[in-house]
């Protein structure tokens, strides 16, 4: 089966295991990019005539009609690496072409960070180390809080979110899920129960998880972001954009609760933004799903569930016209 | 019984609960401390004569040998801090005193900072709070690692060691501990295994647990130092006199690894101390005990243990002179 690897040295390098190129050429007829760039749409639709699978990642060109159009024998698209709507149309599926995208395994890291941004938070980490750079001891006079017992609300059971939970077992906390897709019995399964927007946004802690998608836009309303009790933890790891950021802001400079965001509305953040100076902030520039050790295994993890789904096996990672109207 | 609660109104309001005020009501004939501040050695002395038992907490005097000899008739003494030691000379034990100590209980809080500085620092997340005030967004270039999966290397195998391996069960890593009082079976009961001071500070994770004692005074030297491998994440929560803290300076500023300090051998640290300005260190105040949910539970969970520990019942926090010769 000939398969065409669309990402460059530079890139396969972060995403590529040694494992993974080998198991690429041991079941395909794999063209690397010799280039040391990322194809432009019009050279990736002249090399596209006999491919039957693509192996894709960031920086790939999108899967435009013209692309496919020409794509005549391809019959499944391998990402390896975040959200698979800015490379693929909703109409690959209609073509026949079976989508798998290793977004999931992101969803690791993500969960990672946010148990990291959390428990930092609590603790006042970054407040305290930016306090004794400046010549302090304990002149702040700050004491940390607890996660055990806690009570957190999750907006959005996606699969950060389920990653999150999973890291939280040892805490024996108490999970609150907003999500208008979940069962109750799945919430069991996760050890949460079902609440609506208005009693997550009430809880001591509340991570946000929620894809970007037309439903979602400013969903966290400022009647909402005004329920955040004083005291409270709020985690951004999904979108900027699923926030209202001014009235966001006004809640901020009251400095009534903590914040740790990794997205932001606009992205690259301002430089003048006024975020920038809170003091109940942690920042970080959109990097909670990436890491050394997600990166280097997704083009290994979708490959391989690539190849299962392929065979007719179960596959984690396959994508459906469904999932993607609802997803990341 | 006759109990005397040695600390004033303003350190009950941060270690006594209303659950535990009405406990202590309920079993003893209690005295306060009505004074606004803790009591001197002399004041104690001459109130402790019908004493039968001592709540103490941080503030509290020492038992001297002067106090004690006029304490005929002490049974016991409940303490809602951390080490003991500095309370009670070894002497109490000879003369029948039983000794109670919250000190697991801090614990948690302490396992809770480990996670928290280990995944702080595996991801960068003060570095990058930091980059992100002064007007950045990804310039540093930095990737995060991921803890699921890792090595971690504990040194010592104390109560904060065990709250720390708990939380850390989600991540499947693989630990390994050195302490020479640790059995092969112990280890294996903590999901771990045993392994010499040079296996463990070889590992890409160490967390320092070891109490300060004279035997662990400088017990990671210069040549063990030598041993934390590039790109490493190295956690002191316990103290500061067990790192040979000048070859550890030198080490720390190759910059080849990354330390979240919260201890140091001379504290409060020097307002000029270089430690101060190093780019690869979180630094916090001797914090990682404490928290707001720890500390209003200290009273309350040895005063329960104790209540049981008198009526012969089991005891989780009493120590023996045993114990006492080898803890923190």
């Amino acid at each position: 089966m000939k398969a065409l690897v669309l990402s460059p040295a530079s890139r396969l390098r972060e995403v590529c295991s040694d494992k993974c190129r080998a198991l690429l050429n041991e079941h395909f007829d794999v063209t690397w990019n010799e280039t040391s760039r990322d194809y432009t749409k019009e050279e990736l639709a002249e090399l596209v005539s006999d491919v039957e699978v693509m192996i894709t990642s960031w920086g790939s060109p999108s899967l435009t009609d013209d692309v496919l159009s020409k794509a005549n024998k391809l019959r499944a698209v391998g990402h390896a690496a975040g959200s698979v709507k800015n490379l693929v149309p909703k109409q690959i599926f209609s073509r026949g072409v079976r989508v798998f995208s290793a977004a999931p395994r992101i969803a690791l890291s993500v969960g990672e960070y946010c148990l990291a941004a959390l428990l930092a938070s609590l603790r006042y980490l970054p407040v305290l180390d930016a306090s004794l750079r400046a010549g302090q001891w304990r002149e702040l006079g700050l004491k940390g809080r607890e996660l055990t017992g806690s009570t957190i609300g999750i907006i959005s059971a996606s699969s950060t979110a389920r990653a999150f939970i999973k890291l939280l077992a040892p805490f024996q906390v108490n999970v609150l899920i907003y999500d208008p897709y979940l069962t109750e019995e799945a919430a069991a399964g996760l050890n949460a129960r079902r609440a609506s927007l208005e009693e997550v946004m009430s809880c001591p802690i509340i991570s946000v998880h929620a894809p970007k998608l037309p439903a979602t836009e400013r969903m966290l309303s400022r009647e909402l972001l005004a329920l955040i009790p004083d005291g409270a933890v709020f985690i951004n790891s999904s979108r900027g954009s699923v926030v209202d950021e001014q009235a966001f802001m006004e809640q901020l400079q009251s400095g009534r609760f903590f914040a740790a965001l990794d997205v932001f509305e606009k992205e690259p953040l301002a430089a003048d933004s006024p975020i920038r100076s809170l003091p109940n902030v942690l920042l970080t520039p959109h990097i909670a799903g990436a890491s050394v050790q997600g990166h280097l295994s997704l083009m290994e993890e979708v490959v391989k569930d690539m190849i299962q789904g392929l065979n007719q096996e179960n596959s984690a990672y396959e994508v459906n016209e469904r999932m993607w109207e609802v997803m990341a």
